[in-house]
């Protein structure tokens, strides 16, 4: 089996569809991208690039159902500003204004809604972002779970930079910014209440600083870049070896991962790849500018145990492939289904 | 008692927090303002009007949770691309491009979500917008009513354009474009089941292109234009007598209300004032452009029963008052608490 995607052959939609795996992907191709067919969409990044009036922006959107809506580290309205933010930061934006879309369920808390506004706008503060606009939606008891916050974004990209899977060739490198999985599992072990004794929090963090200080070092040697949320680092490189037409090859020895993030895995049987992330960045190099771009990540706060964990390569195009610790390779495939629904 | 604002007293969000009239205005007053505090949120129109890169855009963003999500003229895919549209258009903005994110309940037939889908993407061809980029959650059966979409949209609003409550003054007159109350009487006749051999519809449209006309013909003699939605006439009217510090005196005999809306409101102890409209627009103009204007709005066809219904006055300061057919006159209070939930 490899990751590619097939028509889609539900006939309803299930929780796997919400995954950010190859389910969410099939439920794209088949409903969304022929009804809105453009090319700008039909690019699929996190976000859209657009002209107007002479300048050009970064558009994107993203709904936060997170499940509980407060967890170690943070909270749905940090996750919501953050989130955006992120996804316009991976595009070379500059993230300067969001808009914010409450829909409440009858019966919340005015005191919780409170929290999670404050809780948005220090994000956004701390990110250099402003909360423009917003709509708030009161839906009868039942008919939503508390809450959802739905944040759009806008930001400029300064002329001359061209980030996307379309630069990414072979001979690249692939980098992240830090330990993998902790949003994932700090959510996941706070909803099974589980008590292994850890403390795990969720990452969640905004990465426009760190973007910025990459796009200094590298300059047009970065390739790309991809905040691997839902779906996590696998969803993330087979999207990229997909629309690239390369193969990847991922170094697990490379890989951070914190030990209690390891072990609620192997535990659970699930695989850190696939297993969400809300403040890691994925970066794609030219070899030449590799060493610069670490050095720049590891001296940024967010960025302290940065790592190369992947080479791009002609091989089989589309595919990821993981050089396991042991020493041999297997293929890491697009997760497939749903394995931790409302973790954003 | 006034229509005035009073700090918010309840300790849980009610249904009237969505209801967009006082209680809404409240809500928003008491937990996002203060939270989110700059000052173009603070001005609380439906878009905001910001500059990036040399460019000024307009903002705005709307979650739709209509039932039921198929209606007599519309539905909820197109209802999201209207009102996003819309909300730019009464700025001033030529709207661009939208951003669509879906929360999807498990179990929602892909056969909706792909009709539900063509209709915004023929609403966003007629609107002459773009969606470009976009979001998908799925949450577990329970968790929400079947589908609820949150659109974003950018727009450009050209040199020169300066619209808003801050430019109605005593002296200017009220139009509308055609018979208010048909999209709110059309969901709650469905909604109820009353069979009274009556055939409404929601008059869901896009405005882009009326707004224009009304810009050409009416130029810096246009103060402002709203497109009363939630809280119907009512609301739109009290916030700008509020904001620009004015009395508006709305003269019955002149406002449109089909026979069959009339009936339903009666019937039902509600206002039309109170009803939310998808396809009307206020617009507050200068005494000496209002002729053009309205014969400029009336060539167009959303605007073919356009009318003047209501003058600005000094008076009473932030009041909207009624002269009724019978020639009385009455206050018309800014619609409290929640009539019609899931409107929009």
């Amino acid at each position: 089996m490899t990751g590619r995607l097939q028509p889609l052959r539900e006939r309803h939609v299930l929780l796997g569809h919400g995954s950010g795996g190859k389910m969410s992907a099939e439920l794209v191709q088949s409903v969304f991208l022929p009804a809105f067919e453009n090319p700008i969409l039909a690019a699929l990044n996190d976000q859209a690039a657009v002209s107007v009036g002479g300048a050009r922006l970064a558009l994107t959107t993203d709904s936060f159902v997170v499940s509980p809506r407060f967890f170690p580290g943070g909270d749905i309205g940090r996750l919501a500003v953050n989130g955006t933010v992120n996804d316009l930061a991976v595009g070379g934006a500059q993230p300067l204004f969001l808009s914010a879309a409450f829909i409440v369920e009858e019966g919340l808390p005015v005191e919780e809604l409170r929290r999670v506004a404050e809780s948005m706008a220090a994000a956004a503060h701390e990110a250099g972002v402003q909360i423009v606009t917003g709509d708030t939606k009161v839906v009868e008891r039942g008919a939503a779970d508390g809450l959802f916050i739905t944040t759009a974004g806008v930001g400029l990209i300064p002329p001359g930079r061209d980030l996307g899977p379309h630069r990414i060739r072979p001979g690249d490198v692939i980098l992240v910014n830090g330990p993998i999985g902790d949003h994932g599992v700090a959510i996941l072990t706070l909803r099974h209440e589980f008590d292994f004794g850890l403390s795990l929090a969720s990452d969640t963090a905004a990465l426009n600083g760190l973007t910025e200080a990459i796009l200094s070092a590298g300059g047009g040697g970065v390739r790309a870049m991809r905040d691997p949320t839902r779906g996590g680092v696998a969803a993330s490189l087979n999207e990229w070896a997909q629309a690239a037409g390369v193969q990847i090859l991922l170094d697990e020895a490379q890989v951070p991962v914190r030990d209690e993030v390891r072990a609620v895995c192997e535990l659970l049987g699930i695989e850190p790849y696939n297993v969400a992330n809300e403040g890691k960045l994925l970066v794609a190099v030219a070899a030449e500018v590799a060493s610069a771009v670490l050095a720049a990540m590891r001296a940024h706060p967010l960025g302290r145990e940065a790592a190369v964990v992947a080479e791009v390569q002609e091989g089989e195009a589309g595919m990821v492939f993981v050089r396991t610790q042991v020493g041999g390779t297997r293929p890491l495939e697009y997760p497939s289904g749903e394995q931790l629904p409302r973790i954003c």
